[in-house]
């Protein structure tokens, strides 16, 4: 089958920054899924890998990378049970695993959902990563209850980035929170506002921003930008008692004290841990997608799609990098096959 | 009204470090209850204010700390509405309020409860701070629910102390986790047994304790001795997706990067966090007291009293800060006046 991949992490101006190959087609075992994939999408954390996972070294055989795709069951391993030849899916995949990067890929079907209906392949493709990522962060890490926390305030740190587009609509549609997000751009101020945000500030002086739109206090703060450079603002905004989660790590040690007096709570939000971990409940990944599926089916809420490049090839994958490593992506760039 | 106090930050071997003195009794407004207390208990929060409230200083009028008590309601305030003059209370006050070393203290009805009828006043007045202290951070907190998390581990650092004698009980007998417990001394170790520990491990060298114990993760880990020393260790043990608590602070950063490939969460428990803020469910600890009272009435889970010193006065005060500060102190330590 064809593939996309790399030997050594390299600047994208460099020829081999990704490197079109050829590899046999793998074979589904156990819970796999043999899928035929027809869109993909990329994330940042495609190019970290690619920046970071072979620095001065050249792997033996090229790295197959990208963690969201949309395709068609072609065959399933012996203990498959959710899903049957012929069926359309959409997922994210394992981090541990070779990616979608190629024409096909074999994933764990408890990972796997099914592809919403109304959406196209690659408009499919852009919802998984983000949208696992943003229901683990509200729902899972943060546990936001829709019955109990209706009318909340939750602050968005990057609302018009893939994850952030996604969580302000599960934020606004299914939990019923007040959210403010923030924006900086005209743009990007306006996809935030489509997106339901009840309030968009700029992340520049973000205390004083939440303050003058009239918030003292934040129930609940989601980061997707950078943990160490909102910690601060983040420990002011926070309100007593309340949650602050991110996706992004913290490269240095954090003052965690300042949330000491507040009784306040962080979680990280990591969505490929249920896969490394295989914890036993990794499956809530496959009920996530397919939730998510119906909610898209249902009109409650929309993909995020806003860029679509076409084929795979080294020479897609890199002007897909290129503009995710700009940082002012709105929403999210799918490839069709 | 007879009361103990400080004016400067001293050590136990000055003289001044606790003063008998007098002063106006309070007069009850609003939400205010007039207690004649009859017995208190200390804790080590008291001690830490004493060695640092007053530093390098003198403050005009002697301080009064003490956040544990047992009493009568005296008078009330003109919206009280949850109890009546006569009534047998116990709380575990305000820290920005003056405490309970005196004969009489004003306190918001909203975390008072009332007095457990089957424990006498020393053994009442041994309950409250740490009772809630635990109750938060295992259900408001860490949000452990009976009902889901039931056969699930906890691991609690400093079993024997004040807060881990309660926690150990709220986790066996309400939420029914399976309890780890640290404690190092022959006497410590049984005493964590006999509140219910189903296994006791040394603090030293933790995560071998732990693992030889046949525990590779663990569900909730609760700190009550120290986050900077204890974690690297609880971020080795926590399970992907585990939740970690602590009441102590964090002098140094931390590095809550360890945290993030499990999606782990941690939270701060700080008893005085909803007084401080006057939090909008500041009944919540009311609530609380009450729950902790018909519980020990029906004999689910027993008071922690393990010394009992007599006589409100700067020597006794001397006497069981000296207790605390050696850091032994197994249970509880209260005073009959």
């Amino acid at each position: 089958m064809k593939a996309v991949g790399f030997k050594t992490s390299l600047p994208l101006s460099s020829p081999n920054s990704f490197i079109d190959f050829e590899t046999d087609k793998p074979a589904p075992k156990g819970h796999e899924l043999l899928v035929k994939i027809n869109a993909i999408a990329v994330n940042p954390v495609d190019y970290k890998i690619r920046q970071n996972a072979a620095k001065d070294t050249e792997l033996p055989s090229p790295k197959i990378i990208g963690w969201d795709a949309c395709g068609v069951v072609e065959a399933i391993g012996n203990e498959v049970s959710l899903f049957k030849v012929g069926d359309k899916v959409y997922y994210a995949g394992d981090i541990n695993k070779p990616g979608c990067n190629a024409e096909y890929q074999v994933i764990d079907e408890r990972i796997v959902g099914r592809k919403p209906k109304q959406l196209s392949d690659e408009e499919a493709a852009a919802m998984p990563l983000t949208a696992l990522t943003a229901w683990e962060i509200l729902f899972d890490r943060i546990r936001i209850s829709a019955e109990k926390d209706k009318g909340k305030t939750l602050l968005i740190i990057a609302g018009a980035g893939g994850v952030g587009s996604i969580a302000i609509q599960l934020a606004k549609k299914i939990a019923g929170l007040k959210v403010i997000a923030t924006a900086s751009r005209p743009e990007t101020i306006e996809w935030c506002k489509k997106m339901g945000a009840d309030v968009v500030v700029n992340h520049k002086n973000l205390v004083d921003e939440v303050r003058n739109a009239g918030f003292q206090h934040i129930d609940f703060i989601v980061d997707f930008v950078d943990t160490n450079s909102y910690w601060d603002d983040m420990a002011e905004l926070i309100r007593p008692q309340g949650h602050i989660a991110s996706i992004t790590g913290s490269a240095a040690p954090v003052a965690l004290n300042k949330l000491k007096t507040k009784s306040a709570s962080f979680s990280w939000e990591f969505m490929y841990t249920r896969s490394t971990f295989q914890t036993e409940d990794m499956i809530e990944q496959h009920h996530i997608l397919n939730k998510v599926a119906d909610l898209i089916d249902e009109g409650v809420i929309v993909h995020t799609l806003t860029q679509t490049l076409n084929g795979l090839s080294a020479e897609t994958l890199k002007k897909a990098h290129e503009q995710l490593e700009s940082g002012t992506t709105i929403g999210k760039l799918a490839i069709k096959y």
